[in-house]
């Protein structure tokens, strides 16, 4: 049986950690969830290759929210270097699932934002894992998470 | 036979990936291509790896359409580190085609954009994987992909 | 018994790994302190390091305090980017604490923000060791080290 | 006998590539010059370690003119960073000569700079391969390579 | 008998190594020390790499004064960047000692602080070689290197 990793954050403010086992439990079943949550995202990289080393992932979902601060975009850019290392360690995807503070008008919207975008890229996790090729055919569509979709281009 | 790597995003909005396999499939035979889509550029390095790893391939382009706000632009930093990573790990080529959003003054350039750009670089891991002397030929000749070529300085 | 690493600085202005020190023994018993000194925050991810390889410690926290200036936002980028790099090593966790001089209006507050930061962090290293699952309690809830909580959104 | 590698683009507008093999063979007999040109800046990571991996190089000369905008600059930084990774996995020196196009006030400046950037650096290579100790002699004088050096202070 | 490592540069315009050199023969015996100067910053960490592995080093200092220019600023990061790197592949410290160009009003001054930072540093050097317990004596205190100490804050 195939085991999907989620790392969360006490720093959220919104517990993507939940919505994110809410919506793959939804779309579908033959996988395990392991659960780790840390306290902010430069603490995701290590969780996620514990969750890939100690117990046996096959992807790892990693989930934040960024602050609106300079300092908080240099962290979650570090964090995010971090999550690609480990990716290429054990070939394996970690869907980075962040949201900034500041992308929000307000807290009504934040929470919006965090809960659609995690439930989006579940289905995107959901999909590498066992349907690729549903990705293949989204091909160059512009694909979304959260706001409305890009759409493709002519 | 030699294997060519496509990795493209559903971000983007064009469809690189068809774009590239339709100029390769040009340029010559020899080769076999896989195709491996992902959400958007960050999940590009692991797909890389995939890529030359499971699938063998030789070289591999790595398409993406960055958007154009600054978060975007760490995004696609991160995405072209890791894409480095990668070739220092398995020895090999990885022909990185990022199309920026801002790039381009609307929607139409930006296809145009997307299209020519790709064309052009499916041009250079073509040479790069059967003709390298071809790419030595055009040393210092301020090469572009996409928009018009620099040219040479006197 | 566990062990745990603390890593600081000459540079800083508060003596953080006391704090850390005085913090950790008023939560528990069952662990060991290893403590390490170094002049600045660059010099902390090969302390790190040594800590888990020559001490055998099970966690680090990283303490540190950079400067106000560009540079200093500089060397604690590349100091966070090398302790992601020792955990992605080692597979174990550093609590990076750093607090910026000019998080705080005046002297007094820096000091104050240094020791409840550290005292904040050290529950978390505490809790990483020893009770993951409070963590998980607190997923999503906003928590904030030092400066009172964001608390959650809906 | 020793080898010099060579990696350099056709993104360039000048032939740095053939300027440095010029200004080698002026310098010295006692070794074999191979050269490998790919379309950009950020190809030449995997190009340098290829050229001391397959053709056994004991030091390479990265050749590049990055363009002017802000996009430019972070490829050099993406391949820059690539370079000294290269260094460190192989323990040879490579010795990057960049010359970004806003350096220069117009097309003539550029390519005298581009030049003369590529003769003193190919000076340095020979002599961190053959004469090391003639670097000693040098430090801290301010050396500069293509711009007038900045010499020393008192 | 312990080695300490001086690697430094030909860009820079002060003597560095000389300095480091002179302040470690005061500072006591027991000690060989191993000189690389290579032509800049970015040439640094693998110049300390090879120092620890082919001279056998125990510890180096890195040397370097970065020039005042935004490209530098890149230079010095990168470099930066390499030799955190480095430390984490031996286990060993590397004291970084860069002097900005930029951080003195004029010339002399320049020459006065990359002296005293060069001197300070080569004690903390000293001290993680030989007596670590005196660096934790000075951990919180605020100590820096060339100008003034910062001090405590309470």
């Amino acid at each position: 049986m195939k085991r999907i990793g989620i790392a969360d954050t006490t720093f959220a403010r919104v517990d993507m950690g939940n919505i994110a086992i809410d919506e793959l439990k939804k779309l579908g079943t033959g996988f395990r969830i392991e659960r780790y949550t840390v306290p902010g995202v430069k603490d995701l990289p290590v969780a996620c290759k514990k969750l890939f080393i100690e117990k046996q992932c096959d992807i790892v979902m990693a989930l934040g929210m960024p602050g609106a601060q300079e300092i908080d975009k240099m962290c979650a850019h570090e964090a995010s270097t971090g999550l690609i290392q480990v990716q290429l360690i054990v070939d394996k995807h970690i869907i980075e699932v962040f949201v900034h503070e500041d992308e929000a008008k307000n807290e009504k919207e934040l929470a919006w934002l965090a809960e659609s975008r995690t439930r989006e890229h579940a289905q995107n996790a959901y999909r590498l894992l066992f349907k690729p090729e549903a990705l293949t055919k989204l091909a160059g569509t512009g694909q979304r998470q959260g706001f409305e979709d890009a759409g493709p281009v002519r």
